[in-house]
């Protein structure tokens, strides 16, 4: 057995504990499966006073986590610290200038400088790990550089956010609203007091553009994901969703289209059947294709000190072992700019609502729209019918193309018979 | 970029075939995620004039798989012979002693020899790498090697023959019998013309032998896996089981219980809704318990040229880029014997169907025999009468011993209105 690995852990907030709970729990197993032990020998964080509910008064402190980047004899710099600038980056970035290894959770920072610290840690001849920002729970990135290494990825998607699947799958459950089901959420400590982040598509947002990066080889290109959030998903539109034989899920999407490499992360109707349609609560799940393999599905907690924990240590397991992997695939000088696709050139399926008055001549109006833009009904419900108040016309579409769709939604908005923003979901056959 | 990775190839099947043409069409990509180009020097194959679809003639050729393996200047040998014993073996035994790198995607040899030829290949310092023996659309074994590393894994199950599992979905969708679905999936090549390997689930007992070995770190222990296979479902139970709520899967299970490791692969009732319950057709899927991670899933294609191939190249890219894990997660030396748990001791839900003459008592008599053996029924469908036929009595039992229900059974068989050997399936609550 070779030297003892030495780790600094920055952040000790449950993910940092759990990290110091499972090195210390599974020291002798680690030590077997990795030929060489692991030793925690410094920690920061704000509040050294702080009850963590174990003993860190064996590991050196420091207050300032960028100083212990600096300073630490250890091997591997954890950063636990979160946020794109500041602290965190500047821990890698001091880590990686001083010739350490970084193992991150840290989504956000690998999606705005996942390309600069890539670089800068492959001349530096160390290691930036990140399994724990992406689906902590799901192996995904070891997956897509390791185990998929022989396949031309075609496309990717996934459920990226545990508090949107979560929150949907209670409306769902339940028929409650979005704010209604957001407040528990809260409650419950599965969504954030300001719950910006998850909600509207931003974390998702983060976790996509760094699949995509390993997936297609090119640069972290956060900027070009097109998001979309949940707020807007009523309860109606998730009955509707049932009837067409769907789900609703948030999906980040990469794919490589004839106009580049396309981004997006929305609400989605999934097909009952397939199998994001059943991946429910807080679960994660990515689905890969690859030209040789075909399809992967990939499926665990997407958060929590437990699974990112797991993800951290795989991490530290592989820099412990000697194993290495360009960080995003291929060598970080060989990554390529992303050419990114015009969102309105997608094309795809999708789910409309309108509320209109129930008067005469109102759906010669609406197909009049549809035929004017070129796009084919597929399905239409409507049932209700009401002298007073508004009443649904639900309808799906055939493929068109995103520009199309928006001009018609436009269009609707604009005739007098129909009373709120037309409300549409994009249907995902894939 | 370092020198060159050189391979060999014994066998030239599908998958063989595969392989080289993933290593050709992807020679440029695989150069940039390992670091080193990859280059196939030599193969072999009973048949040299044979037509493969592809120009071999670039490659030395060897009659001789074995010779191939001791002679050849690769640095890596990719057996694709099959079989657990004769030249696949001799190949894999003759790399090792030269001093090669072995990847196979043989899990009868694993299943019965890893052990040993693990110990070999470490003693050598060459890898001995099998991701293609297990479910090659999955990446499973570095999933749990290297992902999960940081994990005590307490059970995994999962559906590992997609023979089986395609039979059993065509069987519920279509409602006919084994036999009808096996002779046309023998037509379209889905099953062998001696299924038995297939169908009484030796295959996927390689396959979770090799399972268990990585994740309990036990030396591989295919002699005590207890194996039933699907001959014996019927339409009826397929149908039953949809009424109870659950689907009928082929599962290959590894659970540590208070008596050792229990090790089985039987026909099993798993829940609608649970992820495996909708894996349907060709796929495979392994589900794994870990104790930090929680729950993982992972599904793809079992089998096939395009999997497999994706499989072994996944193997070969991490010797190229030299990435190194012990063959079952721990050094060969420190795998510890399985301590196999007795069958007997197995504590689950049954499913039980008899049929039975529907006259006055019988369910009485029933009821006595299961008293008698302190097993209590959860539920019970008894719907048809007819004074001429035997008719179902089916039910579904709370939590008993294995040994308890083989009891019962017994004694279902000598009353005399039941007049069919009973059946009986697993219940896996997981």
């Amino acid at each position: 057995m070779t030297a003892t690995v030495k780790i600094a852990i920055a952040g000790l907030g449950t993910v940092g504990m759990g990290t110091v709970e499972l090195l210390e729990r599974h020291s002798k197993l680690l030590a077997a499966r990795c030929g060489r032990a692991i030793e925690i020998v410094a920690v920061s964080a704000r509040d050294r006073s702080k009850d963590r509910g174990a003993d860190i008064s064996g590991f050196d402190w420091f207050d300032d986590p960028v100083a212990m980047a600096r300073e630490t004899s250890a091997d591997i710099v954890v950063e636990l610290v979160g946020g794109s600038e500041g602290p965190a980056r500047e821990t890698c970035e001091a880590a990686i200038a001083t010739g350490k290894h970084v193992v991150t959770a840290n989504k956000a920072l690998i999606a705005l400088h996942g390309t600069e610290l890539a670089r800068a840690a492959e001349n530096a001849g160390v290691a930036l790990a990140y399994e724990a920002a992406v689906a902590g729970g799901i192996p995904v990135i070891k997956a897509l550089r390791e185990g998929l290494v022989g396949n031309r990825i075609e496309r990717l998607h996934g459920i990226l956010n545990g508090t949107c699947n979560y929150i949907l799958t209670t409306m769902r459950e339940t028929g409650r609203t979005f704010e209604d089901v957001l407040a528990e959420a809260q409650e419950l400590g599965y969504a954030e007091a300001d719950p910006s982040f998850d909600v509207d598509g931003v974390d998702a947002a983060h976790k996509l553009a760094i699949l995509t990066s390993v997936a297609f080889g090119t640069e972290v290109d956060f900027e070009n994901v097109h998001i979309e959030g949940i707020r807007n998903i009523a309860p109606e539109d998730i009955e509707y969703a049932g009837e067409f034989g769907y789900r609703i899920k948030l999906l980040g999407i990469c794919e490589r289209t004839e106009n580049g490499v396309q981004q997006r992360v929305h609400p989605a109707m999934v097909p009952l059947g397939t199998p994001l349609s059943s991946v429910d609560g807080v679960f994660n799940a990515v689905v890969t294709e690859g030209d040789f393999v075909g399809t992967t599905v990939l499926e665990g907690r997407g958060a929590g000190a437990g699974p990112t924990a797991s993800a951290v240590v795989s991490d530290i397991a592989d820099i412990a072992a000697g194993r290495r992997v360009p960080t995003f695939g291929v060598p970080a000088a060989s990554l390529t700019p992303s050419a990114s696709a015009s969102f309105e050139d997608h094309v795809g399926a999708y789910y409309v609502r309108l509320m209109v008055d129930d008067q005469p001549g109102v759906f010669a109006e609406i197909a009049a729209e549809l035929a004017n833009h070129e796009i084919s009904i597929e399905g239409v419900i409507q049932r209700s019918r009401s002298e007073t108040e508004a009443v649904p016309v639900v309808m799906t579409t055939h493929e068109t193309r995103e520009a199309a769709i928006q001009e018609v939604l436009a269009a609707f908005a604009r005739l007098d018979a129909v009373r709120e923003q037309p409300h549409m979901i994009r249907i995902e056959n894939f």
